[in-house]
C-alpha cells in the first residue's frame, strides 16, 4: 500500500477502503508518514468529503491508535457526554451529578481550556485542593463510592488525532465535517463511552456559527456511533449568547451552585435537563420515563437538592475543599472592577458570545496558548440577556478579576468597549430564542 | 501576511491575490514555508483551479524565484519550444537548425530523459565529444559564430518550481492543469524566451491521454503567455504512438540525419515544420511568408540540405566530432539484437507509445531514477506503424542495445513480450491519424 494512492484515490473523489484508512492512520501514528502527504490528504477529505463508512473507520482506527479505557465494571451503558464549545457552558459540572441521582455511573475525561471557549478541566481545578488527575488506577473504587470520576483527559487516547488535529491547525483543514466529527466521536470511543450524547452548540460562540452546519455535523456523528455501535443522541443548543450568568471558572462554578440550589439562569436549566435526560436515557436508567416527562423529572432533580447531594459527593471523593457552610472554597474570589452600563435604552437583540470569549481572555479567565497562566476569578457576570429591557445607564454585566490580580486600565478599558460591541440593544424586542433548538436521534 | 489564510482563501475557493501569490512562492524559495502547508495549498490549488490572474502570478513569481537569462544580444525576438513529452521526440534537434536557416538564433536550455520520456540532453550527448554544458558566458559569441546553442539546464532557473515539483510528486498533485501550465511556462520564461512554441502532446506516450485535457492545458498555457507579455503558441501533436522510425539516443540522432538529406518519415517531417514554422513566426523572422506556405517552406528546408548544414555547424561549434563522411560519430553503436515478428496479419491499429517508452528504459535507452546509467545504442526501431499491413511473420520492430553492452535473456524476453502486447494489429484499417492535430495561438 502506498500513501500517494490513497490520496490520489481521494483527490479524485474515490472512496478509501477501511485498509487505506488502517493505513494511514497507523502511518500517523507511528510517525512514518511525512507532514506533507497527510497535509495533502486532509486537504483532499475537506474537499472531496468522506463517506460514512470511511469517517466511520477513521473514527474507529483513531479510537485504537492508543489507550482505550475499558469502563466494564460501570454499573449500565457508560455514557459520556461532549460539548462541541461553547461560552458559559457550566453543563458537564451539572449533568454528572443528575444523572448520578438516576444511578448512572460516569467517568468523564475533559479538557482545558483553549482559544475563547473554557474549559471543564479548568473549572473543576477553581475548587481548593480539588484533584483533576486522579490515578486511573482508583476510578472503579471512586465510581463504586460515589459514582462519579472527573479526570483531564490522559495524552494516550487517541493520539493519531492529536497529530491530525495539530496538522489541521496549520494547513486550513480545521472546518471539515468529517474531520471533526471523526475526531471528536475517536476520543469519546477511546474514553470507553457505549453511548453518547453531543451537545451540537451553534452561533456567534460556536464552531459551527449556523443551524444547518450544526444540524450536518450532528448528524455526521450519529451516523458514525450509529456505524460503531455507538447509540448516539444530539441535542442542538443555542450559544448565541453566552450560556447562563456567568462566564469564567470561579464564576461558573458558583452560578453550578445557584442552579443545584433552585437558583439558576432559565437556558441553563432547560440545556442541562434536556441533556442530562439524554444521558439518563442512553445509559439505560431512565426506568419507564421518556419524553418530555423525564426530561422534567431531570428538571425537578436539577433543583430541588438532589443533584447538589451528588455534586458535593463528587468534589469530596476528589479531595475538593468544602467551607462551613458546606460548599465549596475556590481557590480565588472574583472581585467586580467595573460594571458596564447600557450606553442607550432598549432591548438586548444580541450578546455576541464569540466576543464575549475574547473579553474573558483579555480579563485572564481564559489562555490563548496552553502555557499562559489563567486567573480562575476572572470573568463576566451578566446582568442583562437576549429579551431583556434595559433603560440608559442599566448594567449589562460586570468584568471581575481575581482578588489577587490586578488589571490594568488599559485592559479594562478595551474591554468594556468590547462589551458595547457584543451587546446588541434595538428598540423592538427579539425574536425569544430556544436554548434547545433541537434533539436529533 | 499568514499562510493558513492564503490556504483557507484558496480552499473556500476565493482568487489569491498578487501578494499572497508572491509570498508563497518566496516563502517556497527560501525554505521558510513548512512543506506541509506547501501540500495543504496544492491540494487545495488542484481541486479549486486557479484563475488566468493567478496562473500567470504564480508563473511569473516562479520565474523570478532564480536566475532569468537576459538573451538582449539574440537578434530579433529569443524563441523557445518545449514538448510535455513524448515517446521518439527528435523535433528540437530538428527545428534548431530548421530556424537558423531563417535566421532565428536560439539558446535552448534542455533536460535529461526521467521516466518513459527521453531528453534532449541525452539525444546530443550521444555525438563523440558533444559539449552539453558549455560555459553561458560563450552564449553570445556561440550565437554570433553559428546562430544556436544547445545546454542542459542550469540548477539555478525556477527553484521554487523545483520544489514544488518534488513535493506534487509525492502528494498526488501532479495532474493539475494551473501547477503544469505555470511551471512550464515559469522555465520558459526564466530562460529568457519572449516568445514561446508549446508542443504539447496528447495520447498513450503523452502525459494528457485525451485530446480535450491537451486542448485545455494548451490553452491555459497561452492565456498565461499572453497576459505574462510572451506571445504563445501551441501544437497539439499525436503521441498514440511514437514519432517517426526509433526511440533511443543514438538511434533518434541517426534518424535526424535521415530527415536532414530528406530521408525522414512523413509524421516527423510534419510536426518539425509545423513546429519550425511557428517559431520562425513568433521570432518575427518569417519575413512575407505565413501559414500553409510557411510550413511548405519550413519543409523544404528541412529536407533539402539547408537545414542539415546548420545543424552540423551546431555540432561542431560545440565540440562534436565529425566522421570522414562529415556526419558525427556516436559514443555507442546500436546493435539490432532481436527482430520481433508479427504474430497475425492484419493492420496496425495502435503503438501503445508509453508502452514503448517502458520497454525502451527496459533496454537501458532511458533511466527511472536520476542517477541511472544509460546505454545510448539502446532503442527500438519501428518497420511498422499504425496504418501499415502486416503479414504474419512481417517485422514489427528491433529491439537494439549498443554493442559494448549486453541484454540477459530475460529483459529480452520480456521486452519482446511488452512490443506484442504495444502494437494492437486489427483487420480492419485504423482510421488515420493526423501527426499534428491542431495549431492553437
Amino acid at each position: 500500500m502506498n500513501m500517494v494512492d490513497i490520496i490520489l484515490d481521494k483527490r479524485y473523489g474515490r472512496e478509501l477502503s477501511d485498509e487505506q484508512i488502517r493505513f494511514f492512520v497507523s502511518g500517523v501514528t507511528d510517525g512514518s508518514l511525512p507532514d506533507y502527504q497527510i497535509s495533502a490528504l486532509l486537504m483532499a477529505i475537506v474537499l472531496n468529503g468522506m463517506s460514512d463508512r470511511e469517517m466511520t473507520t477513521l473514527t474507529l482506527e483513531m479510537a485504537a491508535s492508543g489507550d482505550q479505557n475499558d469502563l466494564s465494571y460501570v454499573d449500565g451503558i457508560p455514557v459520556d457526554k461532549h460539548s462541541t464549545g461553547g461560552v458559559g457552558d457550566k453543563i458537564t459540572p451539572l449533568v454528572l451529578p443528575l444523572c448520578a441521582t438516576f444511578g448512572v455511573q460516569s467517568v468523564k475525561l475533559s479538557g482545558r481550556g483553549l482559544g475563547f471557549t473554557g474549559g471543564t478541566v479548568d473549572k473543576f481545578e477553581s475548587i481548593r485542593n480539588f484533584d483533576i488527575n486522579p490515578d486511573a488506577a482508583s476510578y472503579p473504587q471512586r465510581i463504586k463510592d460515589c459514582g462519579m470520576v472527573i479526570s483531564g483527559q490522559t495524552p494516550q487516547l487517541a493520539p493519531a488525532d492529536k497529530v491530525l488535529y495539530a496538522l489541521r491547525d496549520v494547513t486550513g483543514t480545521v472546518d471539515s465535517i468529517p474531520l471533526i466529527a471523526s475526531s471528536i466521536m475517536s476520543k469519546k470511543i477511546a474514553g470507553g463511552a457505549k453511548a453518547i450524547v453531543l451537545d451540537v452548540t451553534c452561533g456567534y460562540g460556536a464552531f459551527m456559527k449556523d443551524e444547518a452546519k450544526a444540524r450536518e455535523l450532528a448528524q455526521a456523528m450519529i451516523r458514525i456511533g450509529n456505524l460503531a455501535g455507538r447509540k448516539t443522541v444530539a441535542v442542538i443548543t443555542d450559544m448565541n449568547q453566552p450560556l447562563g450568568r456567568t462566564c469564567g471558572n470561579v464564576l461558573e462554578m458558583k452560578e453550578v451552585i445557584e442552579v443545584l440550589v433552585g437558583k439558576g439562569a432559565p437556558d441553563v436549566i432547560e440545556v442541562a435537563s434536556v441533556i442530562g435526560a439524554k444521558m439518563v436515557s442512553v445509559a439505560g436508567k431512565a426506568g419507564d420515563l421518556e419524553g418530555d416527562e423525564l426530561i422534567e423529572e431531570c428538571r425537578k432533580r436539577l433543583t430541588d437538592g438532589r443533584a447538589l447531594e451528588k455534586y458535593l459527593d463528587l468534589i469530596i471523593s476528589q479531595g475538593g475543599t468544602l467551607g462551613s457552610n458546606g460548599l465549596p472554597l475556590y481557590v480565588e474570589q472574583p472581585f467586580e472592577e467595573m460594571k458596564v452600563p447600557a450606553p442607550r435604552e432598549g432591548y438586548i437583540t444580541k450578546i455576541k458570545a464569540d466576543d464575549i470569549g475574547h473579553i474573558s481572555v483579555l480579563l485572564g479567565a481564559g489562555r490563548m496558548r496552553k502555557e499562559d497562566p489563567i486567573d480562575y476569578g476572572a470573568g463576566l457576570c451578566f446582568y442583562a440577556k437576549v429579551g431583556d429591557k434595559v433603560r440608559k445607564g442599566d448594567i449589562l454585566c460586570s468584568l471581575c478579576h481575581g482578588e489577587n490580580a490586578t488589571l490594568s486600565e488599559d485592559v479594562l478599558f478595551d474591554c468594556m468597549e468590547r462589551v458595547l460591541d457584543a451587546y446588541e440593544i434595538s428598540d423592538e424586542p427579539p425574536v425569544p430564542a430556544k436554548a434547545v433548538i433541537d434533539i436529533l436521534e
